[in-house]
């Protein structure tokens, strides 16, 4: 099932949508983060009937579990360039995820130059020299199946042996040849192992508690490049910052999540 | 009048608050960004019985003039750990901010370790010799007379020089020593002038569409140190990331920023 089906929302009157979280998106039965998002968005995005998230932030209450959710939006502003929404996913009366987003059409914006570029994409080696992380039995996570992701070698655990840098790279695309939209950036941005796995600590989960991501432009299709990348660790707390860039050499799309140190 | 009561807020039943933006924390006659935060996320705080705001994220829909305004909060699950709440600041019925963050306890993280930290509290001059920006009848905002800001003199557009970096960094405390606490940080990751000012770009404003904010933990007395960078400015937007590091070293804060090009 494509990403755009696996996403679909149903509009239920009120502002409020329907939409089924699909199996094989989960990691370990719950629903992959950014695919969550995804469904919120794209409802989001239908209420203001603006197309690009240009801003959105998500708070995870619950993780989500294959079946019917709702998600009730509430459109609070249409401006001449932005809308500004927000949305609550739930299953039955449990709040699983809220939303809150500034929507805009992004197409206008395609043309307005780079001003000030301070990074480059990052360094691969072509798809094919690159991990993929192809879904068995027990590993990796049904997720992996969805997406196509070819991790770095250097960052990709090979051997269960972390680089020592919470630093994650690699390509991205939806299987099949899908189409990848301003939504489906947001699913690029969490669909990649966590950084910290490579930083040589004792942290074997790390579950996200907020997740902002910034949309700059509509990728060009083909292969996303992202990076990821963790400067503080501390007080119980992390950030992973990511960064997209389309194959026109774009950057498409910066990511913030406030993680947090899980043991045991 | 202290931070503490030009941000306070009225509790008027059923999650709603009053509150009054007061003047002489604007910039043009518009409230502060950071400031108009700080009322929404105080509103929050009361509402979900929580101190401090780890996560929050405001959507700017207009800019605040001096006067009433409401606050109506929801808070959406209170779990053992944190709080997820919204809100939304009304002038009558025009919506001024939407806010939704994650609220804890912070007290309970301040001895953990710090795993990893990645960079260093930027490197200031003592603040009597950075530029402090004193409140003149034309220049600067009357916002800068509330908070004691004191910019590295790199950064600080001496004789309307830019340093060609969109970088500023300084030193950030209440006047009069008032205690600053993790609402406090709210206002200081938004009180320094645009990093982008110093860009050499001819850009002349640049309003922000949206701010999040990561506490790591309550700072300890004494002056912050504050550093601000961009590194993308493109499509029409920019981001400003902000670090905060309070008198003992430690980083209490993170921030990004969504902002758009003014030009004219």
């Amino acid at each position: 099932m494509s990403f755009a089906a696996a996403s679909a929302v149903e509009p239920a009157g009120e502002g409020r949508f329907t939409a089924e979280v699909q199996p094989g998106w989960d990691i370990a039965g719950k629903a992959n983060g950014g695919y969550l998002i995804a469904i919120a968005a794209r409802a989001a995005s239908v209420a203001c009937e603006r197309p690009d998230p240009v801003s959105v932030t998500a708070h995870f209450m619950s993780p989500a579990e294959p079946g019917p959710v709702s998600i009730d939006t509430e459109v609070l502003k249409v401006g001449r360039r932005f809308a500004t929404v927000r949305a609550t996913v739930r299953d039955g009366e449990r709040p699983l995820l809220a939303l809150l987003g500034s929507y805009a059409g992004l197409d206008s914006q395609a043309g307005a130059p780079a001003e000030r570029v301070d990074a480059s994409p990052p360094d691969l080696p072509p798809p094919e020299r690159c991990v993929k992380a192809e879904p068995t039995e027990t590993w990796p996570p049904p997720f992996m199946g969805r997406v196509d992701l070819r991790l770095h070698p250097d960052d990709a655990l090979l051997d269960g042996r972390p680089s020592g840098e919470p630093r994650v790279r690699g390509w991205f695309r939806f299987p099949d040849d899908e189409a990848l939209d301003t939504l489906g950036l947001l699913v690029a941005v969490d669909a990649f192992p966590p950084t910290v796995f490579n930083a040589a600590l004792p942290i074997t989960w790390t579950p996200t508690l907020e997740l902002t991501s910034h949309v700059r432009a509509r990728p060009q299709p083909g292969w996303l490049r992202c990076a990821f990348t963790t400067r503080f660790i501390t007080g119980g707390f992390l950030e992973e910052d990511g960064e997209v860039w389309d194959a026109s050499g774009r950057l498409v799309a910066q990511s913030r999540q406030l993680a947090l140190l899980g043991r045991g």
